[in-house]
């Protein structure tokens, strides 16, 4: 049997630092435990506008639905900011979520013991906390047409669709109830069905969906707005919050700031399952492509390592080398081990983005 | 010269409740400052429906596009949620702001001293907190059409339109600025111009009006995710933030929530200056309706007291008489006089939302 592919999208910023200490991971995994993969590497975002002219190729876009999982950096930069909307690095990661149908995008938010303290939040509200985020990520304003900017009158008129159908909303509401058991078996469906009409019809397929296939789950609502609120006043009140795309960006990072781990926080996002039972799937830190620390070694490589824990379990059935990965980043923090991202301006030095990448290999 | 007039409209839940506080603090000012004003009081919300079938009746709004300013309580309620999307509560609220045309949202997210600890946030995070969000309310993804449920092939699609004009964007990014120049002099503007067309409109119109008429304001842009992000993260980075409608809806509830003091954070709808020079203008507590404890005498009237401290500042050039109120309320606070929500279960007993009332009537 061949090995199983993974296509490798460094892209800006951070991206390709993070991504040259998960390079060392893998190999470690595939010399050590018998889990080679056949691995390729390519560019997005910024770095394929400055070779192609274009935030992804047509090449790459094809490899990438050809491969089992993509494993991607970071997007984006200042250098890009004036770039045409059409070819922003940002472009290329969305072509990617819609290409690949990648409708749900599961954003854990969990705080690391051994970081409560570096939260914003009191310690006793964040300690502990492990929510799950699932947000529909192929559709919604971010898709939605018409779309543009026009002329009317003297004037222009910027113009989005906020758009759902009602299978859109039940695929990713069942992966939303199939993860909730696997988990607390609570669900928390959030939009704002008091002002939107497409939010009246996402509560309504997801009460449909719950009622017909998952009544064993615990399924309540809640207003985005309020939702951002109770996230702030007692987020562990939640298990998974299903939402869809534009509040789920929103909320996502709001979540994943509360729980002072950002360097620390992966993301999957998975499309429905092919023939051979894996589902199109993309892994990626929450975090962005930090142009502020860029090229400096400060950059926390966990993030990129966890998105590449959450691959080994949710494409490569792999959830004990998973967990092996997790346990040995665990490890690392456990024995203080810090980026500078992970410390207060009086609490030592930290380790470089290749210091940790040695850390975390030595815990293996 | 008659008196100025004012339009009560109490709403549903707490709102009678916090609103029969504040009725007597208005008729203090009539009997002691010589401020009389001719008020008069209706229906909105839930109220309105129940006695007249809609949640707003006609005679209501044309009433409040007469008088010189609103102060509402609070609408929306569980018994209201099955209604149809037409006649729901918050239709009331919403007819309102969009025929007075109230385009200019203020949200001060302010966080009292005395009350610092009870934030969830750790106290030197927000601890002299003061931000005041500017959100768009008559446009965007609240009032854009095409909207509505339709069917397609075999299913339901849920549909709304995010819209903005050139106008619509300058005339709030003015109102920003203005009072910016009041304050710390900085504005951040939040959209998604990274992936909504309608977002780099917003972030053109306020780039053009800054450097047209406001070149001495300190102006920088954030993406809304990165907003939420920073919000928790360092809120005291900002002074006055500039959204649309959707974003300001979220962004501005878990700015409040981060001050700990949602019972105390009023707010003002403001609409362009009429012939008198008055603005339309509707001012309401951010807190809800809080239907858990309606009837028990548990709310807090502090933020609906100093939704009428705005309205003497903004619509009736009372600034002194504002800060007299303001500073009752401050005084109360500092006597350790406090409503349940701004107390932790060991801190004693609580005054009922009269005894707060009492007090801030003592304290004038
Ligand atoms: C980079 C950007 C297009 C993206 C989004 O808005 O979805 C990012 O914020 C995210 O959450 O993954
Ligand atoms: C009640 C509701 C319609 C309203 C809104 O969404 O604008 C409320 O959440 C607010 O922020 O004033």
């Amino acid at each position: 049997m061949s090995n199983p592919s993974l296509l490798i999208l460094p892209g800006d910023g951070i991206g390709p630092e993070v991504m040259a200490q998960v390079k060392r991971i893998i190999d470690w995994f595939g010399a050590n435990r018998d889990l080679g993969f056949d691995v390729s590497e390519d560019l997005v975002g910024g770095a394929a506008y400055d070779k192609h002219g274009t935030p992804l190729h047509d090449d790459t876009m094809a490899k990438a639905l050809e491969v089992d999982a993509v494993l991607l950096g970071a997007v984006g930069g200042p250098k890009y900011d004036d770039l045409d909307f059409s070819v922003k690095p940002e472009r290329g990661l969305l072509r990617l979520r819609k290409e690949m149908d990648l409708f749900s995008n599961l954003r854990p938010a969990q705080c690391f013991d051994a970081l409560a303290d570096f939260s914003s939040l009191k310690k006793d509200i964040v300690a502990g906390l492990d929510i799950m985020i699932v947000r529909e990520l192929t559709s919604g304003v971010y898709f939605g047409e018409p779309r543009g900017i026009i002329e009317e009158g003297n004037e222009r008129v910027g113009i989005n669709t906020q758009r759902y159908t009602e299978s859109e909303i039940a695929r990713v509401a069942r992966s939303a109830f199939e993860l909730a058991r696997r988990r607390g078996n609570k669900v928390c469906s959030m939009e704002k069905a008091n002002v939107m009409e497409s939010g009246i019809l996402w509560r309504d397929v997801v009460m449909e969906i719950h009622q017909a296939e998952y009544a064993d789950v615990e399924l309540s609502h809640m207003y985005a707005d309020n939702g951002a609120m109770q996230l702030v006043r007692a987020p562990k009140q939640f298990d998974v919050i299903l939402t869809d795309n534009l509040f789920g960006d929103i909320l996502s990072d709001c979540a994943a700031m509360l729980t002072g781990s950002l360097g620390m926080l992966p993301s999957a996002s998975l499309g429905a399952p092919a023939a051979n039972g894996r589902p199109k799937a993309l892994y990626e830190p929450v975090h962005g492509s930090a142009p502020d620390i860029t090229g400096q070694g400060k950059a926390n490589p966990i993030a990129c390592t966890l998105s590449f824990a959450m691959a080994l379990r949710y494409s490569f059935d792999q959830g004990d080398e998973a967990t092996r990965l997790e346990q040995a980043v665990e490890k690392v923090l456990a024995d203080g081990v810090r980026t500078a991202d992970l410390m207060g301006p009086e609490d030592g030095t930290p380790v470089s983005t290749t210091g940790m990448g040695d850390a975390i290999l030595a815990a293996l």
